[in-house]
């Protein structure tokens, strides 16, 4: 009854838990703007493709940018450790399963090496793309400098969770104010959650912040660990250090939701819940363009002390335009993420982002219903 | 902890998560008034059938305005489209599902002919049946007034989402206050959503409202673009709105719940809801009357470029006056309907729908438990 | 946002949601005190057969009464319309499953005997038990006098929702008050939840109530009709107008929990939510000596026009002495109830049953996890 | 609506339902300190054998010391009633499963020697462990003060709940504050939930608590008494009642959360929650050095009368040294606890465990999504 209470507990809201309410105007879907700009640059669609080796190769990432997206491409990944990362690629997507971790360990020891960050760089630039590259905060400092100095457009530095301040005595931490002032292009951290540490990341000067540690369900890390926010409260909380950032300093710095997204609901409610922007892996690795050829793994497979995940078969089901464009061949919103994404804007009166972000959430938990689904779904 | 909010999220109810009290008084269920009026129609029951071609024929239009309910005839369907309708829904229900989407889009393109539309109003009203037509908002326009001058009594103009404002550059939208104006019968619109839109749209002066946008669990509406609202909040909200208007002006608006009801007790909660009628599709597609011989289907189902949904096996499993009146052969609610919502009625102590409506309501989700469920059904 | 509400919506809860503290004072289980007075009988289990004819014969009730227990008979079924009940029963639970409508519809439209009823009461009364018997509000004024000039102790009137204002006119309701002044015995009546409901029958001057309608899960009546009201909500409801009553009179009438119990850990909740004593019939039904052998049936199965529910197989468990003293033969709480009873009161510090109904109860949804049972399991 | 409540029912969390937010600084795992102090003692890591007899040997003791953990030896178990425990604990493993239930009565029912009791007390000693016992408050005046004579070092007192009154007549119940008094050594009780319980057991004088009753899911006490709080929020509440009791007398009792955790996840949320300490049984149970060798079984499997729980198959499935160190053949979890308890406390920004205690918890149901867990699992 009057038990003193030890610590709060707040609700958190995953994809699953919320649905968004229609809004008291429509507009044609047709006539809404969906661009998107990060650190000067401007993209037609607010749609990034993972840093994952089997998901953005150079080759995929001039290809995004010619649809007005952006893919973002590993370097510590294959491609900067192998003049042939293609091959490497073919030879981990056909081994099979039981003899793929040894596989992983041997050619992610593979030393990287500058002259093929420089290889890569330049692949993307002089094909017209925009050139994003990401690093850990471990070999920014090595790395990014020699990304940039190629011709690379954007840095993301990337870590499960990353704050402004790191304690560490093994080696010297990034300093990511310094960082950002000595490297010439914008930088975009993350992953973060939290309104308090997302306020301190913009501080430092940061021009993109990537959302999402450990979201939702059957996540790996949550379950080791017990560390995770559902996505719809980590994009609230982190939208919420956005705005006020921006009354306080008048600089805007947008927020990139990462992880968990794949339908155009899920996408949809992204923005809904205050997000610039969606970075999206796997649907991005189940296109026939991807680099895993219908394969997918994470950074931490190839970990050679505690490999962590495995090589998943994901599946090759579309093109990249049929993903990002249409049109789908399926009604279950996995293609076609823009037409989604027009469309309910259109039903909640969105003419771009920032009015999507303003839209009305409700909790409305999805757990399917037997029997109940047919009059709905035909609608 | 002391995180600022972005924004609020509500909880939103569906059917399977409410549950209605009892009250302190109980009627005897044959006393009970359960007629529905609507632009000055009084029907003996508060049940309308959807505008689907599988549910809503002439025949069966004629045949529902004979027990007292209300069918309403798709304009934008096949009956206005061929003078041998009943044979193209032959065909339609006959083909192999492989083979069905073509012949959808085939048929669906065939245009709409005026002197159809008169011929299938004539052939309702010379049965002495109501005759309601339904149109979308693009086709309003041009259809709905050739209805009107054959007699149709009732106009609905239904889109996934409507509201009284619509943004458009491609074509001008429909000015709802000047077409009612304009029209000589009443006018219903839909689907709506929300206190404010519901205003707003009441103050168009229509004469009603259909209520719910991707209600409910695995809604297509809901995967594809992450909106939709359940249908018990859907409800209290332009119920809320109904009562607003009607003091402020005088005029008593009927909201009409859409979607997702498919057993006795959806039904009763709908009304509990602050509904004061109901459309309801699958269950009449299941009777031996329907066009569609056991089989349904979306107006999306046909798209020519963007085709979502498809035929649906919905099974034949009793007629209309058993869906309606009873007997009923099952014992899971989804026979006798207003036998249902009479008994549910008697044991709440309503007399009529507007007591209904008051009835109190707890959240008690559905959850089903194994073992627990003998004792309880037996009584 | 700033919608108005169209009604409130409370959370009500069932069986599996709750679970119950445990006190600052742990007690050793055989001192507790469990009596239940009703009508100025006392029982020294607060523990009921429900008034099903696969439940309650003569037989039964004479000896639940020997263990402390009472079990009321159904004045409506078999025993009062055949001088040879027990063969009637015999035929109805050997008869193949899709025979036995038919069969159930014959036997119940025997007309009731006035003769048969006295003759089973005096079988109770003559054999030392105590005689309680059920009837329906429509029957009451017919059958219940006949029974208590025969002896019956105890009158329950049940419907399935009973409140002191019925309103029809096809025939004169029931008036309470009047009838219990004119009966020499205690009535209880039932069955109802709410607060004012539950307030105003107290008021006729009936000496008991029964809880519950269309409680958790899957109950039929809340499938067909939307109504119900999960046992610990109920509970807690009536308990508050008991205390209420028991503050504006001076005079304490008890009430019974009826529905859904089926484990110790129910019969635990039920009192810990406010009960006085809780009906059986499943579990009864599951004993050896239940004329159902291994079948049971609600009253509204043998309906001539709408039979609901059909003959259920529940299988024979144990005896009711096990049922009830044990020992018992299974780990999942369906067996020694008074055991698993006085058990839980130790654990929660409870003298007697008042002591057990001031519980704090903590909502713990009770979802099954997997692989996460054994340690708890085995403590 | 205005319904006056019975009683007040209050949220309870388990494991499953929450997850902790990462905090706003983050620490290199290696650079985390989680030593816990009991009595005195202090461990280098925060986790503790429960006393079962499948779980806890001599054997296992001194390694789990070794290891800079703690294993309680059952006083009440097999190694202190037979000289050759390890063969009888091999029949006991080696027998079918319908043979089991007698031979644990049998087993079990030969008294507790004196002599053993010291021989086991200094087996641990002599290799130097730490010599940690348990048993029930029955036996406790009996066995405790032999089993401190022969030279351990604690003293846990155990029951399914603890509380510092016990009402009894049929024995004089254990008063702990006199033994705690008398005994030499530290005292820890429990199990225990609840704010003023805790505070009043804290009085007595004892020095550790043990959290838990009915913890979580699927529990047997809790399905058959109805008796239960899930873990998190028995752990949030005990330590409250330690923060408390710390501010009034300046003493630290440290409380240590006993069931129900099965990862690294739910070790960190333990500690998330207020914990100290965790103790373990079932994943003990697993290593290769259980003397269960695969099997487990509570403390009621043997009751001569009421035989609760049987012996369960747990399978073996890594080394102490696996399940505490790594390295982890798994992603699951399920091994290399430490490691995972760092690495989350690394993410969470704490320095210790007094500060892993401050992280923020959120409430998000880990309902598992299938076909959304790729991406995540690959972080």
């Amino acid at each position: 009854m009057g038990t003193p209470q030890f610590k709060e507990i707040r609700r958190a809201y995953g994809f699953d838990d919320i649905s968004i309410a229609p809004g008291a105007v429509t507009v044609n879907p047709d006539q809404t703007n969906i661009e998107f700009t990060l650190g000067g640059h401007t993209f037609r669609i607010p749609i990034i493709a993972s840093a994952m080796d089997a998901v953005v190769s150079p080759d995929t990432a001039v290809k995004l940018s010619q649809m007005g997206s952006l893919g973002v491409l590993n370097l510590d990944g294959l491609w900067t450790r192998y003049e042939d990362a293609a091959e490497i690629l073919a030879e981990l997507t056909a081994v099979s399963l039981d003899k793929v971790t040894p596989l992983f360990q041997k050619f992610y020891t593979e030393p990287i090496k500058d002259n093929l960050i420089a290889k890569r760089v330049q692949q993307i630039k002089r094909a017209g793309g925009v050139c994003a590259v990401s690093t850990t905060p471990q070999n920014t400092k090595r790395l990014a400098p020699a990304a940039v100095e190629a011709g690379a457009d954007i840095v993301f530095v990337q870590s499960t969770v990353t704050t402004a301040r790191h304690i560490s005595k093994s080696y010297e931490g990034l300093v990511l104010n310094k960082f950002v002032q000595q490297i010439k292009v914008p930088v975009v951290v993350g992953n973060v959650v939290g309104y308090e540490t997302t306020l301190e990341l913009m501080g430092t000067g940061v021009q993109g912040i990537l959302v999402g540690v450990g979201p939702g369900a059957a996540c790996t890390t949550r379950e080791v660990t017990g560390v995770g926010i559902p996505q719809v409260t980590a994009t609230l909380d982190c939208a919420a250090a956005r705005e006020t950032f921006y009354k306080q300093t008048g600089r805007y710095v947008p927020i990139i939701t990462d992880g968990g997204i794949r339908t155009g609901g899920d996408l949809c409610k992204t923005f809904a819940s205050g997000a610039d922007a969606a970075m999206i892996g796997t649907p991005f690795a189940q296109t026939f363009e991807a680099a895993g050829r219908g394969y997918n793994w994470g950074m931490a497979a190839p970990h050679p002390a505690l490999p962590r995940g495995i090589r998943i078969k994901v599946g090759q089901k579309c093109s990249m335009e049929q993903l990002l464009y249409g049109p789908s061949a399926v009604t279950d919103g996995t293609q076609n993420l823009v037409g989604a994404l027009r469309v309910g804007m259109g039903m909640i009166g969105a003419m771009n982002i920032k009015e999507m972000q303003q839209a009305e959430l409700v909790y409305a938990p999805d757990i399917k219903t037997e029997g109940k689904t047919f009059q709905m779904a035909q609608k």
